[in-house]
């Protein structure tokens, strides 16, 4: 069967703030050393086994740009444009169409554009199993990630341990956000993932439980669905896209769904979440720092420094996360980093919308 | 007697780098609110005292652009530009002889350029005392400030508290700068101020001072003195200035002469000897920050922020120096600013002058 795959392209990224902007979200950024963008690695990394016109970027409309810019390869008509975000039910549900126009049924993987992966065979094999377990039946795969650490910041997946199928496990369920005692027991009981976001299904499957699960918004897909390729394709979108229920796929199918397997992806994934992954992904020197750019670091330690052309003088500094732009510069603690947020609040409260 | 004034105005100010530069120093820098730099300032202070034709200003030819520009209603040949640094015992005698060439003799203040002085009124008070000490004989006046705490960073100055004329005291002796437990002992002995390197004297005590202690040194200065005015002027300062020996005048005059006056200063002196410094000048807000330029600050405490055009947002973070500039950032711990002279002779190192 056909394998196809929709990346995900819509999200703000606001913490990755001031490299990450609105019109230049986390996943068109580069923030490993090769300089290829997130985005970029993405494509490549499933390129062995998909071919590139049947890779679909969902994306918002401001963005379009940016994927032809940074993505020449990808078909034009591939770039699905969301005139307003609609959350994930939709965005998946919409690729799901194009690929069901195009091929009837298929294979398909569902990618968020902004993780990283350390070990592409890995990666790969874990893939190639989900499209196994998918081709078999009516059932939905995802891929979950061993949890190092009780993470609150993550959805959770509880497996069946002596429910396997090869490299995959029967799901007993999803589980939202943990508080951290929650988180605890989790990794206690030695049968949980976390929700990586990555999903492997047939086509058809996932229209399927839609159709069951959330039979408006399938109404809503299959109206935008049969102008796909005539005059009407746009106008139908913007009109119809709009009305569709804003909500996750996590929420409005996965948790709902039976049947649903779960491969453990052990391939150094990591979502770089915040300016703190800089230091799992680039090199740190002897002292601790992380830098890239135009630095001098004198008696610092354990900082991140991403800089410019710029020089940036570090003297006496400890646990620092400090971020340089052309018109932005963040300074702030690594214990801080969820506050950035805060500073964009401060920036829409004031209506200094050109440094968001 | 004619009033003059020396400001000296031929400092690097490496403590206040990124701002202060080699091709602009402190003293050229605005570290106050009101925008006007730290030589404006000094100047605008004396004027009450002193006619703007009688004020010399001594400096690096490198900046004699600078004066010209700042101070435009100084008279170009007042500007007296050093063909190298001498230290300040030559620096004084060519002032002294510039202002002995146009009125034989005249009061002669020795001013830095780069302090800031709080109290107007009561600074013109001190230095009129001065002059009238100074009008009085051959001797020397200086202004001495009273120390706030053992610093060892400045050279002391021991006065005899019984011996009194008007608000001057004799001064018994010049000493060096003291480590910590000397400094303590000063304070505790009551008699010991700060010398602030403002002096007072006549012309003519000044030049018979370095005549009988400095003999070769007023030899050289002659041959100058000779020729200001005529075609060879700038030849001889040329060819006879660097031969000068490179001795201060604390070593060279103060700390050998007789018949020594100090004023105690009392008017809010402040020699802006680091960044710190910024926090004595400027306002701080309700969270202990001193901020200047486009700054947002969360959860940030007790910070030196001095921006420019960007925006700096800082977050989590205390007791830093931020300096932002066009070309350069310096980040530094509050307690490390001694250390950005390590980050001046980095660059030096690595010949990247021009962020020197």
């Amino acid at each position: 069967m056909k394998k196809t795959a929709l990346i995900m392209a819509g999200g703000r990224g606001e913490r990755f703030w001031p490299k990450s902007r609105k019109s230049l979200p986390k996943q068109f950024l580069s923030l490993t050393d090769d300089g290829r963008t997130m985005i970029q690695l993405t494509v490549e990394r499933i390129r062995p086994l998909v071919e590139i016109e049947d890779i679909y970027i969902s994306t918002n409309r401001d963005y379009k740009e940016l994927v032809l810019e940074q993505l020449p390869d990808i078909l034009p008509q591939n770039i699905l444009c969301e005139p307003v975000g609609r959350n994930t039910a939709p965005c998946i549900g919409l690729g799901a169409m194009h690929i069901a126009k195009k091929y009837e049924d298929a294979l398909m993987m569902v990618l968020p554009s902004d993780h990283l992966i350390k070990y592409q065979k890995m990666y790969l094999h874990a893939l190639k199993e989900g499209f196994r377990i998918a081709e078999k039946g009516r059932n939905l795969v995802t891929i979950g990630i061993m949890p190092d650490y009780p993470e609150t910041g993550y959805g959770y997946i509880r497996f069946r341990p002596e429910e396997t199928d090869g490299g995959a496990y029967a799901v007993e369920g999803f589980v939202e956000k943990p508080d951290i005692q929650t988180a605890r027991e989790y990794l206690q009981t030695e049968e949980y993932l976390w929700n990586s976001g990555m999903f492997i299904w047939k086509v058809s499957s996932i229209l399927q439980n839609i159709k069951e699960l959330l039979p408006d918004m399938y109404g809503g897909l299959s109206t935008i669905g049969e102008e796909i390729g005539t005059e009407k394709q746009e106008m139908t979108l913007e009109k119809v896209f709009p009305q569709l229920e804003s909500v996750s796929i996590d929420y409005g199918i996965m948790e709902k769904a039976k049947d649903i397997y779960i491969i453990p992806g052990v391939f150094g994934w990591d979502d770089v979440g915040s300016w703190l992954a800089v230091e799992r992904i680039q090199k740190s020197n002897e002292s601790g720092n992380v830098v890239k750019g135009n630095i001098i670091t004198i008696h610092s330690k354990n900082n991140i420094i991403q800089g410019g052309q710029k020089l940036i003088a570090a003297v006496g500094l400890e646990n620092l996360v400090i971020v340089d732009t052309d018109d932005a510069t963040l300074i702030c603690d690594k214990d801080s980093t969820a506050d950035i947020k805060m500073v964009l609040e401060n920036l829409k409260i004031c209506n200094r919308e050109e440094y968001l």
